[in-house]
């Protein structure tokens, strides 16, 4: 395994080059942003993962974390990995400086958060959820519980969790059993959650629980649902820990990957009940969860990014180190580099990976314009944008972790499947991605249910419009091959999404039998987008003579190998929406035997 | 994770309505292979699976097999379940009546081991070595050593393992570093091997390590090498056991899956040097080898189906269990069986397991056809048949599994991931099978190397004229959309081949570019052929009343799912190829960063 680099020169080609996120610095939110003080910014969390995340990645893996007797033991070197984390205020990047944040852009706090993810994944799901914890409180709590929790969120002295699924109860949280009643000026709450994220653990001083609930007289259903903030110490009026509330983790799972991560099942209220106060209005819960869980949904499209590249380095790292067969061109002695399938799973790593980062960065950049936009029709713009983007971005960057991955495990040999390796942690950290947060057919079932059919395929049009735009845009006679093979998927895809606002009363469950593919298909014709306009914006580079050339004429075959060898997918997910749609509507429980 | 049982009525359609199995009866050798003897020994071999192989899968898992002070634990329950095993002579199926096997065709021996293979793929691994080292000693060994090995082989009292892979030499085996010299009737061997599965355990009186090493004086290179015949005891004349032979296990490895498997590293010969006999002749080694891996492919191949029917049985089990939601036809609460992108996934588990069975018991029928037939003609046509299917068994079967085994973890959801629900042992398990027994990559080139360039596409236009004997053969009218899907996806691969014949000179990087995405191809439009062929017998059966008609209803149903929505992932493959063969060709190692 290699040692974790951040790669900074992708990152900075994407938000520079590519996305231009100096565009954020003339928003007055973001004046302090410049391009040189985010390029610092970005250049230190790069190493903090490296030096002090990543060499606690695969030691985590080996130790566990371990739930006994009320408390969760984490791997060593953990807590304080994560002190320090603490003390230079990663999480606090993106965060209000009215709680002590520092005001930078979204989209520079994805941009550290890729870093944490790669260097050690399941140390970074603990901020991660503190992110969403801090969202929710941020958009919905009253002030008195904002001043109450974010300050010691955000400084990452305290962590959050989200409680929502019960054994009962994963994707479908209308019948939850655990309930919240009124008692004085907060609530008392009872019940059992599973598969609580860092639920417990010993790195920080207290944990912010966020639970979703229905009050006792709630009415049946997800609108009956609230949410409320459960922290582990109550805690005084003047900031100080108080008792220790009446919740306790019962045990952790044994999981495929993220082992360093604890996985706990909570009980709340055995005694009298956990004390709680309500985040937003009761009924509002569910509606208040999604603020959260549209950011947790990005970030965990951005774990894909972060295990694929962490898989891509480790792969070629081996891959030029291991001497096996010969080189078909020389016919000498070489390492497996040489050989043209490990180069195709290499590119395939690296292109997948690329296209992955910048559908992560600008949907995060949307999600910056959607909010500190100077102009009301480019916030809307942004809004429908992100929207639209955001099941995509969490499922196709899911879906392909797996596979990039695997080839990561494959490039490997016999090795890749030796533990001691550090490869197939990847693979197994990988897995979890494509589930949880919203299992990715969840996402597709909300990008065709709400995003294209609710929408009309207004959405849609808007992004098909940004794809003629590029091909516009794209000076005539360069990159001839690629702008006809992207123009012909855009119209697939388009054919695709017409095909579904068209026929989507047919029966009531064609979306739901073409939505996984349409999902499919969209996110390829989005990758061969980002590497069309990577491919135009390198060749400027090149002829202008402009920074490492050969990174840019790297930039160019990594788009061509992209268009010609993995876009060519986007066609046949779209056979599988257009002609598989009657076979799929059709299948019932009888199908199967 | 619901109880394995054996798919006899999907092997029973395969064998008998689709493949004639029948046709091998009239073969001498076969005569006592009648088609009722066959299904009583499908149906045995079913229940000794599912009631002595399966419950020790997830127990098998968490034990672990150990080396300790140079022997191997393995977990409870396992050296009982093997001496059943032999006991009731399942290995001796298809072996020779000279040496105690029962003389059975090898298609059956294969129907009965994706039975080992789904419900125990670790244990099921022990006797698939055993049968390559019966396949070499069998095919190269003088009489007295197929004397002395064969009867204890065959019964399972011995068991074998394959010896190739040293630290340094993996895929490339033209440096080993092992080597053998003679000592008056024998070899003296000395080395180490690494990846030796089964190579050290405590279920058999003794093990036979084939073993391939180069003499002290052979030139370099393959063809420097031998194979040699050397057991953990050697063999008195009378055929008792002697002396402990001078190798053992040096330690185990830690591996991602099929940990009920000692994977052991191998050192032969510290001492005095290990006791070995040639098989074959001096320099032949590799050759001799082939003979077993060609079987040991096969068999890969079917572990894939094991395991992808396995985790089929465990996703549609707990799709029928597990309420969540609401069905979109009725609005009424359903279990996730009624959610169409659960039928997706299952859908794609269960047709992509079917058209995987076909295709290794095709090829197994094939190898029956070449050894067996009356008629020179068509053992030489099944001679090239199954060369030119057996990288495409192994490497095609082995890729799916992974996809297979995934959509059974994403089935189950978060529980998917929790190791104690058992289907996240079965995407562990599956990830070696595209490694082992030359890695998918490498039988890639096989394939487009030697099986059609240098072949000159014979062997593969004999494949085109069955697929268009198919579409000749298909009553008018009868599954037209398929029919066009199939005919198109026929040309569209014929495409590639003459593509890739054409071109295969234009860089010496061509071949090895294009391979993979070639063999993926080749793989999903067999899988076409195999569907489409089984619909047409279905719709027979369906026309004439006959049978379980739910049955074969499922059977056109899954041919129409897999043809719509999973065969034009051959049209992106054949993209692949010849869209992508440039930039393939183009890729260097500077490719990268």
């Amino acid at each position: 395994m290699a040692d974790y680099r951040a790669p900074i020169d992708e990152v900075s080609f994407v938000i520079n080059d590519l996305l231009n996120i100096s565009q954020l610095n003339s928003i007055p939110e973001f004046a302090e942003a410049t391009p040189e003080l985010v390029e610092a910014v970005v250049e230190e969390a790069g190493k903090f993962a490296a030096d002090v995340f990543a060499p606690l990645n695969r030691p985590g893996d080996i130790a566990h974390s371990h739930a006994k007797d009320g408390a969760v033991k984490t791997p060593a070197g953990f807590k304080e990995a994560y002190k320090l984390f603490s003390e230079n205020g990663w999480l606090s990047l993106a965060q209000p400086p009215q709680y002590g944040g520092q005001g930078l852009p979204f989209t520079v706090h994805m941009v550290a958060s890729e870093f944490w993810c790669a260097s050690n994944m399941a140390l970074s799901i603990c901020p991660m959820l503190s992110a969403g914890a801090i969202d929710a409180l941020l958009a919905h709590a009253s002030d008195e519980l904002k001043d109450r929790y974010l300050p010691k969120l955000i400084s990452s002295e305290w962590t959050g969790t989200m409680n929502l699924t019960e054994s009962h109860a994963g994707s479908d949280l209308s019948n939850l059993k655990t309930k919240a009643r009124p008692d004085g000026a907060h609530y008392r709450i009872k019940g059992q959650k599973i598969f609580i994220t860092w639920g417990e653990h010993d790195m920080a001083d207290n944990i912010v629980h966020i639970v979703l609930a229905p009050l006792e007289d709630a009415p049946a259903g997800v609108k009956g649902l609230s949410l409320f903030a459960v922290p582990k110490f109550l805690v005084n009026e003047d900031g100080s820990l108080g008792e220790r509330n009446d919740l306790r983790v019962v045990s952790t799972e044994h999981k495929l990957g993220i082992n360093a991560s604890p996985t706990c099942v909570m009980s709340f209220g055995e005694d009298e009940g956990a004390i709680g106060h309500m985040i937003g209005k009761p009924g509002q819960g569910l509606a208040c969860m999604f603020t959260l869980m549209n950011h947790a949904r990005l970030e965990v499209g951005l774990e894909g990014v972060g295990l694929s590249e962490r898989a891509y380095q480790d792969a070629l790292a081996y891959a030029r180190e291991r001497v096996q067969g010969r080189d078909p061109v020389t016919g000498e002695s070489t390492t497996i580099i040489g050989h043209p399938d490990v180069q195709r799973m290499l590119m395939q790593m690296k292109s997948l990976t690329g296209a992955m980062r910048c559908l992560c960065t600008d949907n995060a950049l949307s999600h910056d314009l959607r909010k500190h936009s100077q102009d009301q029709d480019e916030q809307k713009f942004h809004q429908n944008r992100f929207a639209l983007l955001t099941p995509i971005t969490k499922a196709w960057c899911t879906e392909l972790v797996n596979e990039v991955t695997s080839l990561g495990v494959q490039i490997h040999g016999g090795m890749g499947f030796i533990e001691e390796t550090g490869v197939a942690q990847h693979y197994r950290d990988a897995r979890i991605t494509a589930i949880y947060e919203g299992t990715n057919g969840i996402q597709a079932n909300d990008l065709v249910g709400r995003k294209l059919v609710r929408n009309q395929g207004h959405g849609m049009r808007a992004m098909l419009a940004e794809f003629d735009q590029t091909l516009a845009t794209l000076p005539v006679g360069e990159h001839e091959l690629m702008r006809q093979r992207f123009t012909s998927a855009k119209d697939d895809l388009s054919e695709s999404a017409e095909f579904i606002l068209q026929h989507a009363d047919d029966s009531p469950k064609l979306m739901g039998a073409v939505a996984f593919n349409f999902l499919m298909q969209m996110g390829y014709v989005l990758g061969a987008w980002y590497h069309l306009r990577s491919a135009g914006v390198a060749s400027e580079k090149l002829a202008a003579g402009e920074g490492n050339q050969a990174f840019y004429e790297n930039k160019v075959t990594a788009a061509e190998f992209y268009i010609t060898q993995l876009l060519p997918r986007a066609a046949a997910h779209q056979q599988a929406v257009i002609h598989g749609a009657e076979i799929g509507s059709r299948l019932g429980a009888d199908s199967f035997y």
